[in-house]
């Protein structure tokens, strides 16, 4: 296990590379290839500043990341990376992008980070509690919405056209039982959950780079987080969070068409 | 008209209203009534503030606000208030909302800003060049990206749900052409097209207060804006922007189906 300041270095040495490219157009001095992807560069070279950090100081770790793979995953520890989550958000300009780290023991996600750092908002877990550090403030504890019922509830996913199927009908079946859905989010929505602004954080076709480093900050603010079959999230798949126990119930049951 | 310092001075007033509700409930010491809503309150609070100013500043100029109403509307100049632009963002957490002050000369937007206090984004147009100052930092000049065609656009819009009957058709087979559709960030999706970052904005049924900010904000940054009948967008209803006059073309050629 490992501590906030050692996931602050990793969020700081990631943030160097991102912003380079987050709207790099506006840097007209900057004229770029025919063909040169900014995201793509952006994703690279963050994943390769942490994984730099991660090599030297915890060697017998594993690593998974999303842009260069996976080393030593039968280790007690496992790093979780994706540089940057909500690659749509990162092109159009839009600061609801985010770095994501996650750090598994034995296969359970206990430790992690979300960092937009446009705005300089860290969301950490340290294996016990969520924080916010804004702007390089004092930690703020995270503590979800604990009172919501699915009819006042606010829902974040990236999009409904990615669910198919069995699961685009849950879907419909559990947007249409809340109050308000929002779109195109990614991870962003997912610390509002934590955060208490929002209240259900839903998503299809999840890889484990995707939620790994979500699930401690939504579980250790005091929310669930599961797949829709309400296993443990790690692996990925479609992933249902939600700022309470009840309300977490609650949206599952209204997903499968059981209330 | 006024001058760039006095916008910003507009900016700021309002901004201390607005963030004093924004994600307040992270704020634990402040225990509101039952009933209250943060939104109306930053609304009401941030209008007035913006008002008082130019009460005294500008007492012969007219004034249009969504919460105040209006006065003096014959006036050759009228500022066009929207305290609080994307409600729906503000609520849940996302900082993609906007205040939005517009100044009409004869009915004709010339200058006006869309600030976004919590990552301190000011968009301004001074009425011959639009400029973003960023966190407090030295005017850059806008410059809205002209090379851009149909098929590889990156559009936003608030939600495809706000288009009834035959506009509802004309915003699918606009959306169908483009590259990306973004959804839910109101009129932070109009200064992206201004920076360059994305390429059409489209909105139904807005209001004067809803986009007399933004037209010089587009305009003065290289792009073009009109209703989807191609008349001036000052009076509000289906509008849309592109980054160039050939794409604005393109898209109105596409949302009407002629192309």
């Amino acid at each position: 296990m490992t501590n906030i300041n050692d996931l602050k270095r990793l969020a700081d040495a990631a943030s160097v590379q991102t912003l380079k490219y987050f709207r790099s157009n506006l840097n007209v001095d900057n004229k770029y290839e025919v063909g040169f992807d900014p995201v793509t560069a952006g994703d690279r070279e963050a994943e390769a500043a942490i994984r730099q950090i991660l090599d030297a100081d915890f060697p017998d770790h594993g690593i998974l990341g999303e842009e260069f793979g996976a080393k030593n995953l039968d280790a007690r520890y496992v790093w979780v990376i994706d540089p940057i989550d909500g690659t749509r958000a990162f092109i159009s300009g839009l600061p609801v992008w985010g770095t994501l780290v996650g750090l598994m023991e034995d296969g359970v996600a206990k430790q992690g980070f979300m960092h937009q750092p446009y705005t300089d908002e860290l969301y950490i877990a340290d294996g016990t509690q969520s924080w916010l550090i804004e702007k390089g403030g004092e930690p703020q504890k995270l503590a979800s919405r604990q009172s919501a019922k699915l009819q006042d509830a606010i829902m974040f996913t990236t999009s409904p056209a990615l669910y198919q199927g069995a699961e685009a009908e849950g879907y419909k079946r559990l947007e249409g039982r809340t109050k308000l859905a929002r779109y195109g989010t990614d991870c962003y929505g997912a610390v509002m959950v934590a955060s208490g602004h929002a209240d259900i954080f839903i998503e299809a076709g999840l890889q484990s780079y995707d939620i790994v480093a979500l699930i401690p900050i939504i579980e250790q603010a005091g929310g669930v987080i599961t797949t829709v079959d309400g296993e443990r999230a790690e692996k990925g798949g479609t992933i249902l969070a939600a700022g309470s126990k009840e309300l977490h119930a609650e949206a599952l049951q209204a997903y499968w068409g059981r209330a």
